[in-house]
């Protein structure tokens, strides 16, 4: 993640959280006052966002803030482990608690949620990968969540890739049309993915030469046939209706990707409190 | 939600999903291309976000853009339903569908997890409220899907409301004094909250008049116990462990507020999908 | 303060000020050459803003300036004390001169003011607190001085208080159904005040049993009768054509919280200079 | 005054004044609910900011809402005038209400003052102008008040024009030399300006020819004849301890330019309400 | 172009030229004065910007300025021609004057020496592509010029695209062991692209199945040898060194790109002129 | 160059080139790894943005990157002369390359162009300037170039200097009508320059004494005939079709300064490269 990038949108987050002070803290501690606290799985979980998230908002809070004893990214963790130690003004380790656990919280939830599906599709030479349903505001963080997990990355957004859809398909007529316009206009940095949804489609996809063949809500039979077809000659992602329950008869198709909109929009949160040491 | 703030925020999620253009749709579509499309729920559930959300994106992304048949946020829509139509440049409505739905997906997910707990605790007189735990960046939006859903809202953040943890009272020796040095210092109009753990705590907030009591994991018992003491001298709020299973037990030890950090951190994605007219 | 958001402001006002460049001192001085001057009173006053407005001026301008010898902000000073004692850079000194006393002097205006009518009514059990008639942009600096100068704060804004005004009122037909509409709405961590301009207005707050009462722009007579029949059962707060010469009578009503719009729109700056060590 | 920049800041006073929404209008209206109000002197003034500052406000706010019957900026208005009448959305007009109010009270106060000063020197042809002595953030709106009462502007800021200080000359070891720098290094469009204490110095600056020159808490008869030495071979400007009671003895002096801070530092605010119309 | 980026980026195009205001025309033209200009070329050159950059800063400037008769983007035009009229208030048209002409100066310039490059190597199937050589702020509207002038782009930033250099291969060891991390960390819609300096290296690329294959800097001869090796497996593109005079036989070597930095860090501008109708 | 300024757009560049990371090297070398290059001339050049800006670039990408052996701005270099050396994270060294070398090749650009004007009129007492023709977004940037070599500037923007054109005399009916109206209206402190054509017209600026006379594309007999006209009285100014060829006769015309928009528009880029030494 670039740092310039990610430290504006925590200072965003402080902000929002913090507003023009935190009212129940300042009156009572010295800006001076120590104290030193745990960040504490309640629950076991893959980790997320623990040095470069976490971390990064006490440190944006106040420079002065230590930070020890952090859990690497992409660790499972058991009930009760410490995640991070952070020591240093009481008043600013208050303050920038919740963003910091509301972060991590959903971080680590996506992480372990991909996990699960990268378990559960081990023995199969196959990429997990996220989608654009990410939440708004946050999709940096949470595609480094999904690696974190053991994922991959689709497209950021819509201009760093071609995702060729029923839309763009219908207003040009065809496949091999849009493709034609497409592989004219857009960098030559840039590959072409194409949704489909029969084997008809990935006949036409393949005499045009796509470089990703989406294979979208298809039956596993079709998969199959359609991954029978293509035979290396492009790569083929599966796409829509994916669960953990499915995910490992999908991966045995022989598909090089299964992208998985849930990675990111219904993970849910893991537990994690904040434990003070004694002060 | 005040305008000028939302829309500085859809703007950023537009850039963020766009980035420099469209790569797929700006050479496929004339700018002055046009189509219509509806919003469809593929499940039923609770909406939130349908105008002043989702086509406030469409809006920002370009103005030329209409929004015909809104959806009243906090309905309850069947499968198949319509929650929006919007026509206008296709360009634009490719561009925006991705935020809308990630954002109405979202929202309306918040809105009926609220409306369900709303729903287990109808017999008693209690507010079933958020905390801080919201998506650091959607705060605004999140707490207005809790109320979309028939909830209230919490404080917004640390400036305009004071709730006294434990650290706060472990650092001034007691609830008392903690109160006395918080009651001296903030304005006048903000209320005073303390979160107990014990009856003795309990106690002790009536003594110094604190304006509400925040039960904080009590079990039943206890809990009804401390309503009885409170007896209307204080605002009682119960927080901590709350789930749809353990909801109506809890309202019904005559608690005032049950504040849910679950509304908002784990509230699962509905399924909203955009249909196009064929054009 | 929050230190983040006082940051972005303060850079704001000296990019205002230097614009591209100071045109007279960067040709003059190498940017090596080191000078050291003082803030000085020209008149006696009340301090605000020393070491968290004044200090972090030149600390934005240039972390390599060292600020010594502040004066903590409430303090009283006399003609010819010095307030701060600055020194680094000539240049990043001189860029930095004009945002420091402008602020300076204007926040100690506001400090002194204050005092000025905490001193009047020291013998009463009242508080003396500011309005939302602030200078706009400079509100989170105005309220801070004036808590230094022994004020209180009033809301900070319209998000985080409710005042009933006689529109809202008017709106709804009467005081207790604004009240009752307001209550379901709003945060129950929300106090709900009304502006009141008669006794009877008075009788019905009390009967909706609003938490703060304001009397505004009454006669002592009233204001008495106010106090009398309120008689604790809610905050009593005087507003309305306060002065030096009529807070003392008001206070002595007994009402609890006078607010004054002239604390903020009225102060008088001090006088203030910067004098240079010789070279 | 510049739009783009003038709207800027003004929607960033109408978020401070909002926060995120006005808790005590929006339950209470509908959207639209529609009102007219009038912006009413309460005292007699000189009139500033109201089509291009208040009006603006409103607008911001929301642009449905119509400004009508806007005195002219620099009229005198007498108690009871309306200044603007503005009508739509109650919500929205009661949102920007403070904010406009607020800005229009104190940059009437500043044309105020400075029509006093202009008035007292109707005799002399001379200019009232404005210093650096502005509040931090409204520099462009207090200069262009000064204007709005018949004054002049100083230069905006330190880039914009060069004034040589005691501190210059000290570090170049005369006046001579530090024009004699600053000729060579800044753009030949700028007027070099020095501020002096002495008749020797008032030599030294016509010897090298400078554009203005200052004449800073000279008594009246020295300054008399620095103004006659100099005779037109520069602009003069007196500065420091200028106020209504002295300003006319220093304009029989013969000064092109009187400077004073009081103009934007000092000036008291003026007295304007918001009369609604019965609804 | 993202009209919403675009906008962003030239209202602070504005802002730089315009400062605080028009000093030498907002008090000769009464705002209301209109007037009518062309945007005339002095030279024939081919045109990039007049509808999506020009016409839009003006339009920012004051959406009330009317566009007519706009020239499209990648026409050629002669001495004389006009790209653009403009009518609207005097004031707003000449405070947008230079900004406007600033850029289509610069742009038409980029899309004139790509039309060159283009027209060259008309006989061959090659594309002409841009670099990251561009002027940091502009990226984003220099790359559309190049589109403008038939050329096209390669990757927009470091995010949206690999480019194996030798620093790459140097950490790694050989270019297989980049390729190989890189294919397991980047999304699969990332192509993977080389920079070679050798035939060796070239091999190497083939034998690991890289996307693009970059001959930096090589003879013509070597680079012809490289073209006939790859035959087809991958993407070539050339690099470096690349002028109007060595162009035609780099790309008779039979390369698919040739990307040429000079398109924009070396294009002349354009002689264009804003001549007013009389008024 | 105001330093707070200057780090903003820097930070802006770095992230226009970065995106969301670098997505060849962050793969491949540890955040730890350190490296050390050097910013080389490829040929001969007046260098420009060494310290101030390329090495703020470094700084700004990563604080613990060290700068060393810088060449001092304004500095002429041979091929092969090291212009800075920098050590640090590899990483990080190869995000900020691009941006530090596109702006140091554009800005040495500006001053070597600038240096050649220079040296061409090196025998006379005459300025060489910008013009408002810069960049958009670099004007700051670029007018330090100027400077770095061996020119000055001309006014910043519109609201720092008055320039009276065609345009401005044609709407007042003369030079004399707009001399009088911006006379009475703008900043004491601001000098006034009129663009003539003709030698009528600088009779015509003579008599009402305006401080700057622009001699706009005069032939070299009129253009001295004017300056023997104005004879010290005004500042005479040359502008409009200067080049490399011209500039030295315009020199001998006797005229004080001369304006030349070809430096800032048409300056060919310098070649410099970035050497890595063996790690």
């Amino acid at each position: 993640m670039d740092r310039a990038t990610l430290h504006t949108l925590l200072r965003s987050f402080l902000h929002e959280d913090i507003g023009s002070g935190d009212l129940s803290s300042e009156p009572l501690f010295d800006s001076g006052e120590e104290g030193r606290a745990h960040l504490v799985a309640r629950e076991p979980f893959v980790v997320a966002g623990v040095v470069d998230v976490a971390a990064q908002v006490f440190f944006l809070q106040n420079p002065d803030i230590r930070c020890r004893g952090a859990i690497v990214d992409g660790r499972t963790v058991a009930e009760g482990d410490s995640l991070l130690t952070v020591a240093g003004p009481v008043v600013d380790l208050l303050k920038a608690e919740r963003v910091a656990l509301n972060l991590l919280q959903r971080l680590s939830g996506i992480a372990s949620l991909t996990a699960k599906f990268v378990e559960k599709t081990k023995d199969f030479s196959v990429r997990i990968t996220d989608t654009r349903k990410t939440t708004p505001g946050l999709r940096m963080l949470e595609k480094y969540a999904v690696r974190a997990g053991g994922g991959y990355n689709h497209r950021f957004n819509l201009s760093d890739g071609v995702l060729i859809k029923d839309n763009h398909i219908a207003a040009c007529g065809s496949i091999t049309k849009a493709v034609e316009i497409l592989r004219d206009k857009v960098p030559h940095t840039i590959k072409i993915e194409v949704e489909t949804d029969t084997v008809e489609q990935v006949r036409e996809c393949l005499a045009c030469n796509v470089d990703i063949i989406m294979l979208d809500n298809m039956g596993l039979e079709i998969m199959e046939q359609a991954v029978t077809m293509i035979d290396g000659q492009a790569l083929v992602e599966a796409s829509g209706g994916v669960n953990l329950a499915t995910v490992a008869g999908i991966a045995a198709t022989g598909v090089d990707i299964i992208s998985i909109g849930a990675l990111t929009h219904s993970a849910p949160s893991c537990d994690i409190g904040m434990d003070w040491d004694i002060i």
